[in-house]
């Protein structure tokens, strides 16, 4: 079989290892140039695709390529975009397949989260449909931690580490402080659905009376008393309290507190975070002084801090998808397998995408306190492991020295054009 | 003349390398053990020692020592906490001299900001007019950068650090998503008089069209129809807009931002950060897709990417506070001086207290591009040597080491107890 081309897109929230996976896809395509004959990625994901606006990857030399490993954010551009099910929009399929076919792509790697997944599986079911049966790799990647079947997935341990080390920090500033200062410090962290970022803050502390003292978590419906309670007690005995809030804390009746009904001065609704109603319900109740902080995107574009274990995992993922699909496996995604806890071993194997997509892995009730506000030895176990080791990138004059592609746009070879 | 002891605060807002300070005091004066005898350190501050809380810091190995160079926050515990003057509040200081005087201590060292080198010069004059003249010396530590004479504070590095990388993460971050989903990115600083922190993020970006494309400064009144503008023909040429505001940005009135009057859901004014403010002021007046991050206290205690130019002052302005206060000056303040900016080079110098207490040193105009929303090169000259190096604090199991000292209290020599 003469070699062929594959596509390659980032797909939902970039991370701050992302790269490292489309590094690894990369070079180890260019190891096997025989059935690889170029890697064509997507300008702004899979609408690159669709719009026929791929980025020619051998135009980067090696050099650039091996820097994407230390780079964070999307090199290629990612994208928010779902496509439909096939009965509501065939001819982004349709499309999909015609351009794949138009530049000879016979593997398609797909970088992301559930609902890429879910996409990846469709594509290879309807270009087989279609007579043009392409090999289709989803490859995991996600901060929130949420895909069923692998252990952890990429993305994920640079955020744990970057809330961790930033907890921990924090809570050294407050503490300083608290005699005539801020008693109550309120972190807030990603994580809508699933609370594994939050639950990652809890690892900045060991013993009973080190911070975080409070973790609110998504799973654990809020219940402002008993919150409350807790916040007096720990400034009563600790002198103060750090709390790990995640965007996604609610309600029991399903509301987040994010949408606390904050309006402006206008009296429009103010979508605001979740950090700042935490805090001034501290202020209004207690009447303690707090501060605030919003990791948002810095939490997880942070590569100055990415976990040495979790950049080897993307890059490993981005390879093992690629000899995957060279060995003939299509609609799988590699996985990760945890071997033991201590020391900490792990290999890769894959999944079918049917069992992956569309399905989100939540933090187990037995990972989160009985009392709701903090982590558990079994949640210890799972996380430390994710964080371990530093995987610096190389600085220049005080700033680390990220790369920036060329992006050389490949021809186009169709004649219509595709509005997504 | 026979040893004698010396007394060590920290003041104010602690910062990443503060206790580098302490280390510099502590491991000299272990040097000089013919001259002082034993450090101690105040309990939060300056209120340790009017309370008569003090710590023994020779109780702490040398090895314990040598690693407050690497941790952040206020090793000792620090305090907001300014002595009045002393028409007002002549007790406070008769106090101060009391403990120093039953305790043989013949050396105060100030660790802080404007106010401490206020303090530090009025407890000089009070000694001597009461009899016990004590060497004082004030230490210079703020984020702020904002004292006078010295080129630049230990702890300003380091967050100017922070920043520049956050801001340079996010923004590939940002742009990697903004086809689809997030165009502007505000991150909020600290600075609540003075721009030097969010002159630090425009580091970030080198190029035309780098981020960040705004930095809005406390020095330049805000002109929201000017700003809009600006965002609006980013988002235009770029696809994305990254701001730096810090938090005391502020009308031609002197309001600030952060006062904009939101209200939360009962009516009441709502004390927010700056970020959500302008991030709304975009949503409502163009419409585009935000997120925003508040950097809050993470900034100030991230050692984990402390500059190691500012790891290397803050340890040096310790040391020679106290090899000046042996070789007997007394009310001054080892200042950090530039010699040259390329290579960068720098010495210590000593200069009064009197010239340096209660002045602020305000970035200056030369530093802000004429449209107000950026840094010039002659800003660029001076702050890059300031964030260069790296300094990483040692790991165990992802997270940095840091030190919790005994902190084990001096024994109390005075009948009388004073209230603060």
């Amino acid at each position: 079989m003469s070699a062929r081309n594959a596509f390659y897109a980032q797909s939902g929230g970039v991370t701050a290892v992302i790269n490292a996976t489309a590094c690894g896809v990369i070079e180890t395509a260019r190891k096997h140039k025989d059935k690889i004959r170029n890697v064509y990625a997507g300008r702004n994901g899979i609408i690159g695709a669709l719009v026929e606006d791929m980025i020619d990857t051998n135009k980067e030399s090696a050099k650039t390529i091996a820097a994407l490993r230390h780079t964070p954010g999307g090199a290629f551009g990612s994208a928010r975009y779902k496509l439909k099910s096939l009965e509501e929009n065939k001819a982004e399929y349709e499309r999909l397949i015609e351009v794949f076919k138009a530049h000879d792509i016979g593997y398609f790697f797909y970088n992301g989260g559930n609902d890429s997944m879910d996409t990846a599986h469709k594509v290879s079911l309807i270009s087989k449909r279609m007579g043009f049966p392409v090999t289709c790799l989803g490859v995991p990647k996600t901060v929130d931690n949420d895909l069923p079947i692998t252990d952890n997935c990429p993305g994920f341990g640079s955020v744990a580490k970057y809330v961790a080390v930033s907890t921990q920090e924090a809570a050294l500033d407050v503490l300083s402080m608290a005699k005539t200062s801020t008693k109550v410090f309120v972190l807030e962290v990603m994580g809508r659905h699933a609370g594994w970022i939050a639950a990652a803050g809890g690892l900045a502390g060991k013993e009973p009376g080190d911070a975080p003292h409070i973790i609110l978590f998504p799973e654990i419906p809020f219940n402002q008393r008993a919150f409350l309670k807790r916040v007096k007690e720990c400034v009563t005995k600790y002198d103060y309290c750090v709390i790990v809030v995640s965007e996604g804390a609610a309600y029991k009746n399903g509301k987040f507190l994010a949408e606390a009904g904050t309006r402006d001065a206008f009296g429009h609704a103010q979508l605001g975070g979740v950090a700042p109603v935490v805090a001034n319900m501290v202020r209004e109740k207690l009447g303690y002084k707090y501060h605030y902080a919003v990791a948002d995107y810095l939490q997880r574009s942070a590569r100055h801090i990415a976990s040495a274990t979790d950049v080897k995992q993307a890059y490993a993922v981005g390879e093992a998808a690629v000899k995957m699909a060279l060995a003939g496996k299509t609609a799988v995604m590699p996985v990760i397998k945890r071997i033991s806890d201590k020391p900490y071993r792990w290999k890769i194997e894959s999944a079918p995408l049917s069992r992956i997509a569309n399905k989100e892995k939540m933090l187990p009730r037995r990972y989160i306190t009985k009392d709701g506000f903090g982590i558990t030895a079994a949640a210890r176990r799972y996380l430390e492991p994710l964080i371990r080791g530093e995987d610096y990138p190389p600085y220049i004059n005080g700033l680390p020295k990220y790369v920036t592609l060329k992006n050389a746009p490949v021809k186009p070879r169709l004649k219509t054009k595709f509005v997504v």
